[in-house]
């Protein structure tokens, strides 16, 4: 259907916060610039950990992490998104991405890692639990227990793992960040710029 | 003369490739805005020592710093000023931003700033040396020898020290970063955010 179309990569963790804003704007912008986008969620914990970091930036440099709440909650008013500030930051999202990875070519996987990032930056919910995944899944007509159960197939366990790689062999050092014809934007900033390069 | 208008305070660094996006931009956004913008030149390297970083987070982190420059010369393009990689950075601002800091309240502090950034992001030259600053003095028309001489005056020699440990108990930590009705706003892509704030 949009073979003719260009496209944009998006990279994004439902852990990041930057990426909330992004995940719920993309799907308008990109339709409106007649861009087709590639969902690529991943992980960035372990692209951190690569660093030497231990956590998040926005943690590990109290300066910075207090300044990032107050810009987010200021982001989302601006873009008239639903914010609430998280008790856990960074969650734990191995679970989550696993399932969007699963859904990777299903209609289902925008809407469920809308839902999961709603979740963990506008309702506070722990999104590394299976029964908020459960639940989100279900609230999407989506059979929750065979997902679930599919990813401990052999195809499916080393997928998460592979798309790390993927990322990192990419240069990819935080989220969102996109790709449009070959070069790097990074940042929720960044969103508008990336969509008139994939138009070029 | 601006004593109703709304203002702003820019905290920038002349090291900063940032910063430089900002300098050219401002005045005349602010202009527009109808704000009053107060420049507030100051050292981004003590800054980053107090984190325990040894040198810029682009050069500390170097996937993070190849996309800098990438994302550098198309911001460049975008807002079309002039851009040249510069092959020392970060570059040793101290002299530079102690004049700047002598001449404050005076109308050429301005000029000069956009003078010494724009040697360092358009020229690749050393805006370390004393030549380079009296050369750009001398451009606007400027003693340069009297004003490198009040440098070394009782009340100009403790003044860098004690803007750096302003710009630290504002909890700044990169460049550039503005105030706008006692509200933060960090990076040249908030610039315009922060003056709307300012206009409240």
């Amino acid at each position: 259907m949009s073979g003719e179309r260009p496209t944009l990569d998006f990279w994004f963790d439902l852990a990041s916060n930057y990426s909330y804003l992004t995940l719920m704007r993309i799907d308008a912008l990109a339709e409106r610039a007649g861009v087709s986008v590639r969902w690529e969620p991943f992980l960035l914990g372990p692209v951190f950990e690569a660093f030497g970091w231990k956590s998040s930036p926005f943690v590990l440099q109290k300066e910075k992490g207090a300044y990032v709440w107050k810009d987010m909650e200021r982001q989302a008013r601006k873009f008239g998104l639903p914010w609430k500030m998280p008790r856990t930051f960074p969650q734990n999202t191995v679970l989550p991405v696993r399932v969007a990875l699963l859904g990777r070519d299903e209609a289902w996987m925008r809407p469920f890692c809308q839902a999961m990032s709603r979740a963990n930056f506008a309702e506070d919910r722990d999104i590394s639990s299976v029964e908020t995944v459960t639940e989100t899944l279900a609230s999407l007509a989506l059979p929750a227990s065979s997902i679930l159960a599919r990813l401990q197939s052999p195809e499916e366990r080393p997928r998460l793992r592979a798309q790390v790689q993927r990322a990192q062999a990419l240069g990819i050092f935080g989220a969102p960040t996109f790709f449009a014809r070959g070069e790097m934007f990074w940042g929720n900033d960044r969103l508008e710029d990336a969509l008139e390069a994939a138009r070029g």
